[in-house]
């Protein structure tokens, strides 16, 4: 595992190895949960701190139950009312939470690179996981997905290689899609993002994806439709057409879901807005590995402050 | 235990059987308290979410510390500042929860009837516990007043055959009220409401209980009486004389106090509002047993968790 | 130990000889932290409530931190949205934490005295420790501060006899100068407040220190400097001249750091200002011991609950 990184900050610092480690160690872990024993021993005594200056409540206990399952103690520090609102800088607070002895800080921030500059300045010693840093990246996310599809699509040790994936809708403002394109390309699948022009980022041409802005000219190419959250105060930037318009061209329905190749799967990154980009139906369809998601999601976050905190082979370790 | 139910929504699920059961366990669980170990591995590697839509420090911290003292994981989801808040469907939390792997879900919400949807719409698999929904019921309130009540006048296997309880206040907005009136009159006790008419709900002519204006005139008839919290914004809504007039007519003070029979009792659910319903000097006095409702209410809750969880012997757990 | 206190409510409950206590478990434990033993089992079972009316989040995680360390559960109970802002008093919220078994209650309170209120009114049974109320003391604050002195100019067993040390700043506001000054005179140090006299609080001439409104002509006296912070708003209420004023007068800064005899070190209790009264140079200075104090305080807050609750030797205990 020499090339396994310090921290997990963007999918960009993987390589295709050691993102297929995590899929692994994942995988591992998964079949350890199937029986009656939840819980591993692995980080007891390890003190793990949710340092969240944004509120995600889905993200949150998505960390703290795999840190939980990995016996390890979990600290949530919410920025609201905290010194954080004082003024106090992220330096202090690392500072406070490094001479605290956190073993590791997952965090979230408003802020595009806050936990590169947490990682990178030396104010904290343990690896530090970026759980949702502004419309940069949510790596975590992109690899419970790229977890999903391999579960459908491809087995241990695999990549995904030849897959089709399209990802649809807001791409402007999401670290979901721009860390999915990342991860996805790098596992060996080809990425498609589907959006109107409004809501693509500049510079998407350097990404390595095609683009369309038709949806439905897509659908019987791809294995896998991503679609993503539509944040509704986008609509009053002018971003967005009206949400029935966008709806029209770019949400899931039962119409667009007979249009997929048999055995093509939809995904969704949650909170879904019901109605919007995705309709019930299409949620709670067959096709639909929504709830997969968030199931792989505890998988991978126990992977990952597995692999970066553990450091030694799982066998060993979930025997002990 | 075949005619346990698999969740705790509603005391109308309760056969006199099965509560007498939850009564029975919590009074084994209270005992093994008693000496130094106050923690059971009962729950080990379980995850219990406590889901809250309304604030209720003292009901969250109550199943917190039982699902604890059972050595369960325990997750708090505060529907505040969560995808809740951006509108995310309780069909969609719940899925979430559900995914995620909890093992039980304990709701507090607004709305009456949310525990049955969470419960009945297939989206959660593990139990589901009832922590108050609207005006509609607090099971383990009931349960823990009746086991406050069985400490003082029953005892193991029996329940509250004969016993005179009457309950005064606000029974129109109470769930504590509708759920302590039908769990009392399973288990055998005679019930009356005691209100002014402006707090009695539609309908109450088909509850199994007495009803009466006046609280003087009841005193001395009854075994216990359960004064309930009045919610000061009431007043405003037209539902309550002044402040004053109502402790007048239906507050414990120490004149109604000695209006009891000797070795009757008082209740309250808490929190109190010192002054209005309930005196300082009643709630503070010998015949009060509100300190022991909410010590047992641990019990009842680790009771409710264990039976619905476990679901063996509390012997062969207790030792293993 | 018959002469160690049942709570910690002040440092001026405490003789030299149960300060130097603390401080010598504190060291012990932090010698056991050293090796990959992070976690003891000492108080296994017990339930710990941290019960603040007041948000302060690296407080609360210090405590928490401490006591999970220690094997004891948790229970994070903020006034905010809980009966208490509905009007519980005091009292009530106390005999219900007694009722659920609470073992220890560490309270956090704007009012001075709530500790005192809360430890002696016979509500709780169990220990209560002061984690800061209004502008009274801050005793576990002290205590680690001298704990950090110690580390650096004292030893196992022993006071900071001769220490001279400095605090400078808002004293009137601090209820850390005020735990330190009476804690560092009880271990034998020599304390000196600096401050403008609108910062210094009316009786100030009964404690055990001297008082200076000039910085400069202190600080090669001094061994230890300790910056409190400046609370903003106090700006603006007429206590202090600007804040560069404030700065240029009082403010640690690379100019007054070359004014230190070698080996003397500056402090702060965090959140800090930086750029007002310590400056950015000074705070990541090699003289600087402020990471050294929030780790401290992990150590200084397990010894007290050790002492408070445990109350057997420590090698007996950790051995288990």
């Amino acid at each position: 595992m020499s090339s396994f990184p310090a921290h997990l900050l963007s999918v960009r610092d993987l390589t295709r190895e050691s993102a297929i480690k995590i899929l692994d160690t994942a995988l591992e872990l998964s079949r350890s949960s199937d029986g009656n024993i939840k819980k591993l021993p692995t980080l007891r005594g390890r003190a793990i701190v949710n340092l969240f200056y944004e509120d995600s409540t889905r993200t949150r206990i998505s960390f703290e139950t795999a840190a939980k399952r990995l016996s390890a103690d979990v600290i949530n520090f919410s920025a609201k009312g905290s010194s954080v609102s004082k003024g106090e800088s992220l330096k202090d607070t690392a500072l406070t939470l490094q001479a605290m002895g956190a073993d590791a800080v997952i965090i979230r921030h408003w802020a595009s690179g806050a936990p590169q500059r947490l990682a990178h300045s030396g104010w904290i010693k343990g690896p530090v996981i970026n759980a949702g840093d502004g419309t940069h990246e949510h790596p975590t996310q992109a690899l419970l997905d790229a977890f999903t599809m391999r579960e459908r699509f491809g087995s241990l040790g695999s990549g995904l290689d030849g897959l089709n994936v399209g990802i649809v809708g807001d791409i402007l403002h999401s670290r979901v899609a721009r860390s999915n394109v990342f991860l996805l390309h790098l596992l060996g699948a080809r990425v498609r993002l589907i959006a109107p022009p409004t809501l693509l980022p500049v510079g998407i041409e350097l990404w390595p994806c095609d683009l369309s802005y038709r949806l439905d000219q897509s659908m019987n190419d791809l294995d896998v439709v991503m679609s993503l959250r539509i944040q509704k105060e986008r609509m009053d930037q002018g971003f967005l057409p009206s949400e029935r318009e966008f709806s029209r061209h770019y949400g899931l329905n039962a119409d667009r879901l007979s249009m997929l190749k048999s055995g093509s799967v939809i995904m969704h990154p949650g909170p879904m807005n019901r109605g919007v980009e995705i309709d019930a139906a299409s949620a709670d369809s067959e096709q639909s590995l929504i709830t997969n998601q968030v199931t792989n999601g505890i998988f991978i976050r126990m992977a990952v402050l597995y692999l970066l905190l553990a450091g030694i082979p799982l066998k060993e370790v979930a025997h002990s």
